[in-house]
């Protein structure tokens, strides 16, 4: 941390300063400058939030952190990538869906559970396409509190069985702390979704169990905050966590968010859990989502979780954002589909 | 809601659509023009996502809603605006305050209870300044697992002795469903945290309750977004809902947020819930406290909420935007000020 | 400039950095702390680019700047607020306007100049209601080349017959380099667009001209790209500058911008320009402009500009932000009202 | 364009405003829902800002447009791709290099030229390392007055001459309308820098010309309004017309910009122009470039946009952002790398 005098700043305020990242913890070392004064708060056994409510301490303009605030999620903590095994000793499932490895592991199946009929026939058609895990929301948090709001437990108990028929291992959201232990008996994941972000409540409980976790960025978080949140998870003894970007709001309205696939490579760049990205909340746009999968994967996404439906036009939420099943397998065949190549001038080197 | 069909929609393609609306439980109006043709869903019985999820059928260009989706908390609902009270009966705070009447309600208090000495020495002071209600987090929604998460139930108490000590009715945050009925028993009124304002579980819990509920704005939730968050609690039977604007995130790193005062005055035309302003997180600088709160008031907010620390530079969480007890009375004077004058020319009529 | 190594950096690569900090005119300082070196860049006459490159030296995490980039447009090169006046010696305006000073400036008229009955008859509206000067596009920046593109000199023709009637000096905006000396013959002020904030061309002309500059900050331009904006005009010889906020762009939808009253507070602490803001473009709707303007009295604009149309549903643009003559005679009262007052409950000291 | 009316709009309401759909030339079409009206105007002939107007006519609530509002960059305007053709019979450059076409287009070279021998060098090392197009700022738009503003016209002759050396054609931006002509001579693409997007002076003044033009979405334009900027381009005569993603501004502070690729693949699908991307800008971070530059060829892009120095932690912009000839090389080689595989479960079919 370091503390930026002002131009202004007389010597007391200086040696204030210096008094209060010792009290803090650290080690001050002062570096005077022509016009000003900057004093490092030095070591890592200090309490950090002491030097930055020095910010309104007279004298002082403003404090800059320069280490990062997560801890265990980082690649400092452990340079290798870290692969999360889902559904494993579940039955058919085998040997789990290893998220992180080398492939790819698409996740697939409708926003919400709608009936039996439904979640069968997507989960059948999905695997057939090539899935290896499914998704479907029991319950279901919705902007207005006239929409859908999920089957509950009656679609805990279908999802169980359409991974009972296909053998993939599923994930679905969990929005209360209250539901997690009825949730865990059912699915092989359980995500926590955008809006439950920052919901500190559900991931101090959500440490505490032995399932892995899908831990969706929420719509205005920072990369840093998104793992700060995972970090939650780790901390409190859950290590089993892979990431999810889906899409982050901005002035931009012609999507329903804007896709920062960047921010996966950042992700990965800066920690060693697993990336997945959800395309399909990423752009709210059906027509879009064969392409953005494609450069999900090409900018280092361990995973794509995306929206499917049978008939997308009579589904009880993001219709708008679903593939029907066709379209999902002719998503799926693009995946491996090469990449355009480059116009090499005849001059270039070979 | 508006189906817009594309240029090239065929006879057959809107026939379906009409079919669509009518079986959602509209009646169609079909209006044909040169170019396109856009099939309205009239009548107020229907199911509208069953219409949004038509934006995916062939033919269908785009669809359009026209009416608002928030229904209780509007204006059309209740054209006078609602008065909330809080700490009612309470014992010393007799009648309890009004937020939503002709006055302005000023809320003031630390970040976080830290200490019974901390909270009755502010408690006094913001009472002595003019403040009307006291706040305080004993339950602290924080970015990273290793800062200070608040002191629980040992700071209800203290709440409460302060309110004993200062007539103060008490507002303090709930994170968690499990912690709704303890909070209860000690606060007049529980804040859901910007981070928790599509926290739908939490919001159904606190639909149930008695006491009234401050109610933030997400960090990135439109006005709209707010309003349906609200109308989570009063479609659930408790209408004693304020709302609070906190500052939402954008590219702008000079301040913490960007306080969105001129939301304070939609929301208030939009709906007849009392809306109280927060310019502490709005802001995140000491320094600009005083002036926008002034504006919060001339925008129309009914009351503040404010953060006060009897030592800014050694807060355990927030230090940057707490005033003193000294600036805090400055600010208090300075909000019945006169606006500054405008410069007529002399040639104007007077 | 702070250097911030990275954990793993070697004792070559800091002493890279030192000599890299060296040749680019600074002093190094060098802090060793127990995890991690970080190397200040000290002094003032020093290339401040060649520093932020090495972000991408070997070794380095990250370079963060620690004083702020501008210089002539910060408080520390004028403690004193800037007073600008405008239309000096121009006949009837006698005096001039002053912008900064004890007064608050109101500038009103309709956003496009559309004819000469319309603009006349807004000028001497605007005036009866206390306006001080007359604002009317000539040239217009339109999203659409399809939108209707302004009346160019005739409109700047009609501004000047509009001042010789009412005395009130004239602001209009321009567009380009080319047009800067005609504007000039017919214009009090120029007004650099929203658009053209960062129209550097423009900006290096317009220094070098004797009429003050409205310069409006950018919809995505963060307080510090603003203020060194305006950097362009002092540093190449006009400091007859007066800032405007007029919204920024945000995810919210319920408003044409975000309005970023806030700013004009931070604006005003870091530099000694005046402010004005712009409640038309800040919230783009008619029924929240006289709460807004109030607002921004209040967070201390040195003045409002407003839009205002005598039919403002005929409007050629901007209609729906537009206010009529009654509308707006009706805010002007408004501004001078008193601030609701507080309820201050009994027992606090009076 | 739909008129909304309000709840309690009256009869008398409802026909002025079918009258004065009429005196903007289009049909009115009215539609009686149970709680509302809504009157659409319908046709292709008429003045759409006299309907958007009506929006603050007494009884109406809001107005919708419907149709996209730009003509000849839609895809219904030309359903086929645009083929834009760069230096077509310049010397060495024999036929042009084609972009839109089936081959994707590297764009390589410093952010600014600096001197004869940084850019000799490095448009050698980009060709040598596949690029077929050189890129070279001459007049920089810098943020900051203090900042390197370009060579002018040493650079642009240095330009020729690297161009008469490798045969690359070169791209550079124009900045204002005065410089056009010369630059005209020395470039075979001018670039509108993204700040300059709707800088429309400088549009109307590039319509006029023959050379094919870049033109950079704004950091806060949406796809609608970069199309539309495209728009005055293509209505004024020049249909050479590339697109270019360049990230855009958000609260994401972890990465310079946020590199908006889903937009590559939604202007391809609103507009037959060809669209490249600029990972460079997009993240602002060397780490970060080989990762979405696959991505961005993935999501549809026709090219890509790359800034490289010979030694970035010297260069006088953009240092943190570039690559060097070898990290360049690296990058390069990795776009024709397959796209990692998908994990099968066993059962799917094959």
């Amino acid at each position: 941390m370091i503390v930026n005098m002002s131009d202004s700043a007389t010597q007391e305020q200086i040696e204030h300063i210096i008094q209060r990242i010792r009290e803090a913890g650290f080690q001050p070392h002062v570096t005077r400058g022509t016009e000003r004064t900057i004093v490092a708060a030095v070591g890592s056994g200090g309490r950090r939030h002491e030097i930055e409510a020095l910010s309104v301490a007279p004298g002082v303009d403003n404090v800059v952190a320069i280490a990062q605030p997560f801890k265990l999620v980082s690649r400092q903590a452990r340079p290798q990538p870290s692969v999360v095994t889902v559904g494993a000793g579940g039955g058919k499932t085998g040997g789990g869906v290893k998220i992180g490895g080398p492939e790819v592991v698409v996740i697939a199946g409708p926003c919400s559970v709608e009936s039996r009929e439904q979640l069968l026939e997507t989960a059948q058609g999905v695997k057939r396409a090539g899935a290896a895990m499914l998704r479907g929301g029991a319950y279901k948090p919705r902007t207005s509190p006239y929409e859908f709001q999920g089957l509950g437990i009656e679609a805990l108990k279908i999802l169980r069985e359409a991974r009972e028929l296909t053998g993939l291992p599923v994930v679905t959201e969990v929005m209360s702390t209250e539901d997690v232990d009825l949730i865990c008996e059912y699915a092989d994941m359980l995500q926590v979704g955008a809006r439950n972000m920052q919901n500190f409540a559900l991931l101090r409980r959500l440490a505490m169990i032995k399932k892995p976790i899908l831990l969706k960025r929420g719509p205005s978080a920072s990369v840093k905050e998104w793992l700060l949140a995972a970090e939650y998870l780790l901390s409190g003894g859950n290590d089993q966590v892979v990431l999810c970007e889906r899409g982050i709001k901005t002035f931009e309205t012609g999507m329903r968010n804007t896709f920062d696939l960047a921010a996966v490579a950042l992700a990965k760049e800066l920690s060693h859990l697993p990336v997945v990205a959800d395309p399909s909340h990423g752009t709210g746009k059906q027509s879009l989502i064969g392409a953005v999968s494609r450069a999900a994967i090409a900018v280092g996404a361990d995973g794509l979780i995306v929206e499917v439906h049978p008939c997308p036009e009579r589904a009880l939420s993001d219709g708008p954002q679903s593939l029907d099943l066709l379209q999902f397998e002719r998503v799926m065949k693009d995946l491996s589909a090469p990449l355009r190549p480059l116009l090499i001038p005849a001059e270039a080197e070979a």
